[in-house]
């Protein structure tokens, strides 16, 4: 097992990263010790997991009481609703400010619980358990919790650390290939904007990892997680360096608008846009065409998709345009000098973009 | 115009009090500048005060946009639902990171645009104009925002400190007379709590403050919002000596739940509380009974209630172990030692306070 702190000051936190962690009795104790706890997951995990977390939380570990919530599965249930449905389990347990909620599943599990821990009583400690790559690797990481709005992805929210996360690879063997890729989507991510010499492991590792090899699993969580608590570190709540974590999510989330939410899976989503943010950065002359090449590669090694699908090109830039990361009405982008090394900018002209987005759209 | 400021770290704010601030224009402009604004109000103040607030905002005032939503008035409001159609104005403006959020009115109006703005976009910026005496004194201040849920009040929420507060005692004077009472209430809790001298303050100037003396007003105003300062500043998430504010409010809950929300303010059942807490002071041999005389005769000459409505004692006693701040198992009360001088306190036989209710309830 490998631990990992995020360093937060007061609210710092370890990551436990390994394969076989849901087996590993009296892992948790430490942070659940005479507490109630409310276990959330949902339908698709339920039945793979939860009995093995229960076992980490039952006799012999010396917790209170502890209750499960089972959440239907999927991205249309990150909603009030269901942030609502959780608060009321904490209600109706009649669970106090010392609880804690503990979230098993993906990133919407994840998230929405997380919210829900953040807002009840102001504030209950939380514990995220993920169970997918994207989640082991991004979601669980940096506190971000929230939920979707009808006008926008998470836009609703809050920024509350857990307690701690237990990442057991073993989870990925009942993982879908395509959210196996979507995950090794932001682990492309954290190389490119912060690390060429992880970058160049991947390209190393790439079959071991879509083939679900073990430690090349743990080694890419471990390196995702510590590129991802070092950007948190410096910049918790996001006014400024953290925005890096950002490549590929401004076209993303375009393109899981315009495709239709469900359609493509949000990672995948994110793969296709580090393919945008590497042409666009080769196209003001950022980056040379030859790494582009390299990505676009990585890319396709990983299964992951390198171009958006061919929606309109008008609706795709005001999608754009609708991200909460450009609501304050600025643009920013995060482009790449280079493999390794991201940059959050608005030093580009709005043309530039334009035309990019309808050539890339085969509009023009 | 008195300023003070609440010392929290990067969160620390001004609290601005006086007589006419309503009519100071240029006074919001540094929190505001180039900046969109939601004004949230409701249907009872937005009447009275809401050109004014305008007037502050818009030009010269040299702010982004500026909307409104006025609310309908009332505790029965401070929802989730409530808290979502903040959100969806929000949303529907298209309102970035960087807006502030506006609450004109009382102690609900408060609470849940603050949630609203605590949870919008994981936090926007905020700023409270309380219109209420109870919202000067204590509301406004300190950062607890937050909504009820069918199982209890304000279980749901977030600690989310504003830009700054603004409050203009002339507001009290379309105030009712049981809610200019019910903010006394809170004024006296913060001078048993923490200071003797203003005890006596209050007992020299209570018919100049029943009579909306401004001075007087803006005196109680400015010392109780200090008190309350200091006592948040060291313990903003209320882990400890935070919890001295509320006196009273564990006995209030009960009286509000077994009355029937609605039908004593808040802050009357804090002043009913404040009797109890100092009688059970008295009955444990804490303070002499001359102290509780004074507390008692201050409470009346305040037009509050000394004593709790004649509803169930085990009810009572029920109501008492739901509150939130003893959901955690362990009943804490505050009690007074001395007028001026209050103690969080769990060092008391459960079968005296079982008795002390039943007996305060003519049941015994």
């Amino acid at each position: 097992m490998m631990t990992i702190t995020v360093d937060l000051d007061t609210r710092s936190y370890p990551i436990y990263i390994g394969s076989g962690l849901l087996g590993q009795v009296g892992l948790l104790d430490p942070h659940i010790a005479g507490r109630n706890v409310l276990a959330v997951t949902n339908s698709t995990v339920a039945p793979l997991y939860l009995d093995r977390l229960l076992a980490l939380l039952r006799p012999p570990a010396r917790s209170g009481r502890v209750e499960t919530l089972v959440l239907p599965d999927g991205e249309s249930h990150k909603t009030m609703a269901t942030a609502g449905a959780i608060l009321d389990a904490l209600v109706g347990q009649r669970y106090g400010r010392d609880c804690v909620v503990l979230a098993l599943g993906g990133g919407v599990v994840g998230d929405v619980t997380g919210f829900a821990a953040a807002i009840y009583q102001r504030g209950v400690d939380f514990i995220q358990v993920p169970t997918t790559l994207l989640a082991q690797v991004d979601s669980s990481v940096g506190g971000k919790t929230g939920i979707n709005h009808p006008g926008g992805k998470n836009l609703v929210g809050a920024f509350h650390q857990p307690l701690c996360v237990l990442s057991d690879s073993d989870t990925l063997r009942t993982l879908p290939d395509r959210e196996l890729a979507a995950g090794l989507a932001e682990v492309l991510k954290g190389a490119l904007i912060a690390d060429a010499g992880f970058f160049g492991w991947i390209e190393a590792h790439a079959a071991d990892l879509v083939g679900r090899q073990s430690a090349a699993l743990n080694h890419a969580i471990r390196r995702s997680c510590e590129i991802k608590a070092e950007v948190v570190a410096g910049d918790e709540r996001e006014r400024g360096r953290r925005a890096l974590l950002n490549l590929g999510h401004t076209f993303g989330h375009a393109i899981e608008l315009c495709a239709g939410y469900g359609q493509w899976l949000h990672g995948e989503a994110v793969g296709a846009g580090i393919g945008m943010a590497a042409r666009f950065s080769a196209r003001l002359g950022w980056l040379p065409a030859a790494d582009v090449a390299r990505i676009q590669t990585l890319l396709e090694r990983l299964q992951l998709p390198l171009r958006p699908p061919q929606v309109d090109a008008e609706a795709f830039l005001a999608a754009m345009a609708m991200d909460k990361k450009v609501l304050a009405g600025q643009l920013r982008l995060v482009l790449l000098p280079a493999i390794g090394n991201g940059r959050v900018t608005a030093e580009f002209p709005l043309r530039e973009l334009q035309a990019f987005v309808r050539a890339e759209l085969g509009t023009q």
